[in-house]
């Protein structure tokens, strides 16, 4: 024979109900209000979830489903062609929302407006959760205009809606960031290599973007003057690529330019500039120290010497997005810009002293 | 007063009831044949097709999509981390299927096999119409036992079960067309630095698989065999890395080999080859041609001098699996291994004459 448990020794679950009668609402205001529909003012909204905290309620996720609709999926449309960004991103979301409740339905709008407005109906029709809206550049994109009970968060390119999420990294503090790791290495004359400044094209999506420049080099500069210093020899911007690290080396070396390390705004440009500074037998870190941004596998681990990058945290960035959703999905919406910190990777190409 | 046109005039559309009628089935069975529904036997169903080719029958695709239940999406389940070889496959797809009709669901299954289930389970409850399996490795993977109306394409890794459609890439004509390109220079001393050919785990998975390796130096032999050749010194296998490149062209040279070109199982070990032929002053291509696999764009275009690569058109690849796919939604499966031709990506690393 069994025991039987008296009904104290197992903690009994709290209902819906018991949240809805604490915050004085009736059960169906009580489940919009936790379920983030529409037709609840911001008041009720509040008393409700502090009701439901209070209580320790812990929804059942079927009888969840039934009530709020829910269909545990979310929907993605990117326009990362290359999946350089996309995919960390898309691993750490999928992390972040568990995969055992919650299911990525990714689209690619490839850059075409339209293409990304059919997608967006698409996932409305699944019935998508919420929505993360992927940028392939950090520059400012248009807000989407979405049926206002399905959440979004835009990642990597923000919305010009300053009342949406968007989730992007801090390319300012990655300039700065470099400069610090520099005047750590003992280094004052730094020269700084840099990226594309114009809007990339179809062709150069891989490349980068203007806005990633520009950031890169305010925060750069902002930390330089902080050290009382400038940087050593003009900036130039290009491209995001070895050849044009080659030829920016050649310039600052050739015109005579004194420096002991170089900012090169993109790995490809660091390893260009790394193999002139090898062609003319200048030593990497010693001589001069150089250090690259974006921390990309192929290009900055295995370069010879083995190249300091500035990781963007894409995959952090995942994460970040994904609580953001569900918070809004759970009637918690955050609204404006949040900035993700980068990383510095440590290699040989800096000596920190 | 508009001119009333004669039903002759207009070409009229050809009904499913006639195509039933031609083909002496019923309309049920004629809309289960061209739907790729069950319970109709392959005879019948052979049938009914030949009756909608006659008569040239389009199906109304509204109409169609209720006679079928089509959901006009596809699953896509992945075990690509990294996205290098999914990304391309995708878009290749994306394009063959057609943006205005058809939408892609991704899952990334990151090697697990208990995730793929719930994952395969998923895209089922949302009626895909078929789906597409994309491996992250050439090796073979496990069939996937899927209800019998949802046909699926493996793409990449092949399936183990020979009946099933699988795409993949043709790694030993790679390798032939390697040697016979470095042949068409007028080189004869060709030396062939391996990459890995240890299973990846997921550390490597970036970088490539045991079998591409296999199979790449099986196609170099055999074309190195039809010339009268053996390659040049010893082939070795390490990693697909700059650094294992730069360790092999430096085993190579200190040994006292003779080649004239060198044939790197990826461009990353190509790379690390360059940089030592400079180092050792050795004239790319004219002392010595460097050829690459997998035309990787990071690395290859923008090498010094830039690398020539055999690219596995992936792109292409995702295109064939799509068009499979289509014909098996459509009631044509295809049976077997289909392998996908490679391209020669010319540049100044190789010199023909």
């Amino acid at each position: 024979m069994t025991a039987v448990e008296s009904p104290n020794q197992v903690q009994r679950k709290t209902t819906l109900a018991e949240v809805a009668a604490m915050a004085e609402v009736s059960l169906a205001t009580a489940s919009k209000a936790l379920n983030n529909q529409p037709r609840v003012s911001d008041a009720t909204r509040r008393r409700v979830i502090a009701a439901a905290e209070k209580l320790s309620y812990v929804p059942n996720s079927q009888a969840q489903s039934l009530i709020s609709g829910r269909t545990n999926s979310i929907g993605v449309i990117t326009s990362d062609l290359t999946g350089r960004f996309c995919t960390p991103i898309l691993l750490g979301a999928e992390d972040e929302l568990g995969v055992t409740s919650n299911t990525v339905l990714l689209c690619n709008a490839r850059g075409d407006a339209l293409l990304e407005h059919k997608h967006l109906e698409f996932l409305l029709s699944r019935n998508v959760d919420g929505l993360l809206i992927v940028g392939d550049e950090t520059d400012t994109r248009p807000h989407l205009t979405v049926p206002n009970h399905v959440p979004v968060v835009y990642v990597y390119a923000p919305s010009d809606d300053e009342s949406d999420c968007s989730i992007v990294c801090d390319n300012v503090e990655a300039g700065a960031m470099a400069v610090e790791h520099l005047l750590s290495c003992g280094k004052r004359k730094i020269a700084i290599i840099g990226g594309s400044n114009t809007k990339p094209n179809a062709h150069n999506l891989l490349l980068g973007s203007p806005s990633a420049a520009k950031a890169r080099l305010d925060g750069a500069l902002k930390a330089l003057h902080e050290a009382g210093l400038e940087p050593a020899g003009p900036v130039r911007f290009s491209e995001w690529t070895e050849s044009w690290g080659r030829a920016a080396t050649r310039l600052l070396l050739d015109q005579g330019v004194d420096f002991d390390a170089v900012i090169c705004q993109s790995d490809g440009i660091a390893r260009g500039c790394m193999d002139v500074l090898r062609e003319r037998s200048l030593a990497i870190p010693s001589q001069v120290a150089v250090i690259g941004h974006d921390n990309r596998q192929l290009l900055a681990p295995d370069a010879d010497p083995p190249l300091t990058s500035i990781d963007n945290c894409s995959e952090e960035m995942g994460h970040v997005a994904a609580r953001a959703l569900l918070d809004a999905i759970n009637g918690r919406p955050h609204h404006g810009v949040e900035y993700i910190s980068c990383r510095l990777v440590q290699r040989e190409s800096t000596l920190p002293m």
